[in-house]
C-alpha cells in the first residue's frame, strides 16, 4: 500500500508539467530518440534531459541505448495507475448515489 | 490552451499527495465539515488546512460556511480534466495501432 501510494505520488508529480505531458503525448505516436525529441522542445538539452529523467524515474517512460542513440519508449501501463485510482473514486460516488436513492425510495431501510 | 495547461498542472500537483487523495476519497462519500475531516487525519490542524487549501486552490473541492461550520464539498468535474487527458492519450495510441496495422496489411498504402 505504501509503495502503491508512493508510485501514485510519482506519477502525478511527473504529469504536473506541460513539457512532460507533451513528451508522453509525443511518445504515444511511437518510440523516439532523445535527440529527435529534444529538437521539438524549445529549451536547452540539460533542461530537457531533466524532464526525461523525471519521467523515467517515475516509470512513465524507459530509455534504451542502441549504439550511440538513446531512444525513449512510453510505459502505457504506468498511466493505468491513474485510471485505477479514478475508477475507485467513481465507485465510491456510485455507492453514495445508491445510498441516497434508497433514502428517497425506502426511508425506513436507512434507519436500521 | 495555456489556462487548460495550468489547470491540469494544478490538478496533478494536488493529487500528488496521499493525504489529499484520502480527503478526495472521503468527500466522495458526501460533504463533510472541516472539523470532522481533520479528526480523521493524524496531523496538526494547520498542516491539515494546508492540504485543504491546496485542494481548494486547484479546484478539486470547494468549502461552504454555514454559521460556524465550514463544510468541504468535492468538485467531481475537476477530476474529469484527467479523464479527458487520459482519453486523448488513448486516442493517439489507437491511431498508432491503426497505422501499424495498415503497414502490415497494406504496405503499399503507407508509402504514399
Amino acid at each position: 500500500m505504501a509503495q502503491y501510494s508512493a508510485e501514485l505520488d510519482g506519477v502525478f508529480v511527473a504529469l504536473a508539467d506541460q513539457t512532460r505531458r507533451d513528451v508522453i503525448r509525443r511518445l504515444g505516436r511511437g518510440p523516439t530518440s532523445v535527440g529527435d525529441l529534444a529538437r521539438e522542445f524549445p529549451m536547452t538539452l540539460p533542461s530537457f534531459m531533466k524532464h526525461v529523467r523525471t519521467l523515467e524515474t517515475n516509470g512513465l517512460i524507459h530509455t534504451v541505448k542502441l549504439g550511440r542513440v538513446r531512444t525513449c519508449v512510453l510505459n502505457r501501463d504506468r498511466l493505468a495507475l491513474i485510471d485505477d485510482w479514478l475508477a475507485e473514486q467513481r465507485r465510491l460516488w456510485e455507492e453514495r448515489t445508491d445510498r441516497l436513492e434508497r433514502l428517497v425510495t425506502d426511508p425506513q431501510e436507512t434507519q436500521t
